[in-house]
């Protein structure tokens, strides 16, 4: 079995362990008590703090364990634009942020606030001049991701977090994918990170809020962690957390490299073994373990379910998995193909021959699911000026693939109209047309649902 | 060492501990993911609902795992108060809940609602009648705890759930204290406890939930645990705290007869072997681990720090301890004198031998606090018709003291007057005539800041 999902979480870190079992005996207590197991509790609370501040890069009473990093970032997001009410109720996010920092996104609009979202190039990356552009008078807040956690893609922070200094803007940076790798560069002012990212336990968040950060916790009121995070502390989790990251701190900079090859080796192969089949996210400027591609005329279900039968665990961004109705919204917002999408991250450890044979079986895996579904033979030549196909009522990736057959049947410079009302088919039609070297002449509302798309064959 | 505070927090439970380490392996991926790691994971955290709702009484798709008691608390009552939101904006609390429920009461009026806090008897029960009187056609939510985190008093919560019912009215229960000696009794609606508090680890809380109560979660939006609690699921968290619930409840008829006996001799013996001590809290309706009383003229950091010194590891809840600048709120709506507060909350498995070692340390303790502090001695024969004593600026215990000593200098039927500040003398001052048989005249405010307060001799 090689699990290669780290990017959702990573198996327990052997340090993490350790230290959590060190700590169940002496962090039990109540830390704010004072009698002997509870000052012990707090010895062991105050050396998890200074460990992770010096690992996040900041003053440990700048930094507040909380119990998730999704409640880091609710949390974090909601007590900056409280804290900053009067600036204003507006907040800029970028539009690949994770679903954390969307929600609380929405829930801000949900209370009257007004939101920016700062769209992303084809590779997943903001730029700075559209995010500096989004910044306004009356902007509270704005959020931008380390790195990406579909894509990979590493955003410009530093560059960013100048940009909010010079407008008076706070930076919220989520640096859940990242933090294992090295701190967050630049001027952030709030980050927010997760420890089962990085090989720590479940139930264990990051929250620093630089010095000078107008913050006022929201929800009610409770005393631990500096008001910052309810609820009784989880002690051993905490020194868990701290230990595991400092571990893999240690390894990073030679994992990483070591990594790297081997997402570079999967972005270089794939496209080599498979046809119709595209890399994403940005080639150099992303995290060393993650690489995602998307595979047209396959269903994420059927590719996660035939990997898993072959021994590997990955995740995909496509909306064709039972755990999700809507593709990836990263992936749309980048414009591309969201059909068959495979993300492989790898843990730390990962060998060679793991990943080698993983693209030794990833064709036949890919190749099943095609011949199944009738996916189309790429370089038929077709004759016909214009044919239309009727994909209503079918969902991803059919539409596509009922595409694809019929660009056979047209000469260059022909037209195929399709008619869907999967809503995937909005995204995946143009970025196909993208991938395949054809024109998207457009898409047209159909009075009675979906839409009806005109593609000319280029090639 | 013996410790004597789980109510605070209980060290680990053996079973906890063997059911967080055996679901490390297994317990650390995503459960909402398709492949075996993820699967592996859902089954563990389906086992551990199952279990963890039998134990409250539930159906397992009626409770949420929470990421501590307190947040089960904030998030349940916000989440039905939102769901509630037709009925109106009501809410009724029991005068002496945990701060976290009083907390959550307090950002609901910050937003507009309106709390009726039902006051409680000098053993700490609300009457029925009056938690009755308290519901309102407006009335959202009510509130009431199993029993009293500081006194251990039991509720009547079935026949408050009973009034709700009749009301139509949800009833939240706070079982923190409670959970591990059995199910909460009667129709409650919506149940909080805290793992750590019967042996689980720290970091995981219940939230049930019954069919049929409108509920509308806060905050932003999540997909976890039913959109009723955000952030990855702490599975082998939530393992340990089902494994271990299921424990003390196998142990818990006959733990809780042998510790009942414990409490009971610390309830006889301490008022034999010290003078001016007042055990509070109901004699008989009352959780059978803890026990609480007040010892008169006594600082309740001195006494901490002296039991602690002697071996022993309670709790206070007086205003004079470093954690905390207020006297406890549930001695304060008792009535009853909170100076040297002690609360004894005993662990499953506490010895005799342990306890008959407190009551032999107790009286030093206790007496030598007294002496540093020039405690009034009992039976003084005082002539005075009336004596004013100045006891601006000193703080709690000092202005019962100098009372005390006062009292000793003036004739039965005569009149001290004690100027004070000290907020905590507005509590203490009318309980101390309560325990020692005089007769509270009343109190004045001063033109600068404080009370005069008025005494006159009983016996």
């Amino acid at each position: 079995m090689s699990y290669f999902d780290v990017a959702s979480s990573a198996p327990l870190h052997p340090v993490a362990r350790q230290a959590l079992q060190a700590s169940l005996d002496e962090g039990w207590a109540d830390p704010s008590r004072l009698y002997r197991e509870g000052r012990r509790a707090r010895l062991l609370l105050d050396a998890a703090r200074e460990a992770a501040a010096e690992a996040v890069g900041c003053r440990p009473d700048e930094l507040v364990f909380t119990s998730s990093g999704t409640r880091a970032v609710h949390d974090g997001v909601a007590g900056v634009l409280a804290g900053r009410r009067r600036a204003g109720k507006h907040l800029v996010v970028s539009a690949v942020e994770h679903s954390s920092v969307l929600h609380s996104a929405a829930a801000h609009e949900d209370l009257g606030g007004s939101v920016t979202q700062v769209g992303v190039g084809r590779e997943g990356a903001v730029s700075v001049e559209a995010f500096r552009a989004a910044l306004r008078e009356d902007t509270a807040l704005a959020c931008l991701q380390s790195a990406n956690h579909e894509v990979g893609t590493e955003q410009p922070v530093a560059e960013a977090a100048e940009a909010c200094r010079a407008a008076g803007v706070p930076l919220f940076v989520d640096a859940a994918q990242s933090l294992a790798w090295g701190p967050v560069a630049g001027g952030w002012s709030v980050l927010a990170a997760s420890a089962h990212k990085w090989g720590g336990p479940a139930g264990v968040g990051l929250l620093a809020v630089r010095k000078g950060t107008r913050f006022s916790p929201q929800g009610p009121a409770d005393e631990r962690e500096s008001g910052r995070a309810a609820g009784f502390e989880n002690i051993p989790g905490m020194v868990a957390a701290a230990a595991s990251l400092r571990a893999v701190r240690a390894e990073a900079v030679e994992e990483a490299a070591r990594l790297r090859e081997l997402t570079e080796l999967i972005r270089t192969r794939v496209p080599e073994l498979l046809t119709d089949v595209e890399v994403v996210g940005d080639p150099v400027r992303r995290l060393p373990h993650l690489v995602t591609f998307s595979c047209l005329y396959v269903d994420g279900e059927s590719l996660l379910h035939g990997l898993d039968r072959a021994g590997f665990s990955v995740s995909s961004g496509s909306s064709c998995t039972s755990s999700t109705l809507t593709p990836s919204h990263v992936l749309r917002a980048m414009g591309v193909v969201s059909e068959g999408n495979v993300r492989v991250s790898l843990p730390p450890g990962t060998g060679a021959a793991e990943v080698e044979r993983f693209l030794e079986v990833l064709p036949g895996v890919v190749g099943e699911v095609r011949e199944k579904l009738g996916a189309p033979v790429a370089g038929a030549e077709g004759t016909a000026e214009a044919v239309t196909v009727d994909a209503l009522g079918m969902t991803c990736p059919q539409p596509v693939i009922e595409l694809g057959r019929a660009i056979g049947r047209v000469r260059v410079g022909g037209t195929v109209t399709v008619l869907a009302d999967d809503e995937v088919a909005a995204v995946d039609i143009p970025a196909w047309c993208y991938t395949q070297g054809h024109e998207y002449v457009g898409a047209e509302p159909r009075p009675d649902g979906g839409n009806t798309y005109v593609v000319r064959r280029g090639m």
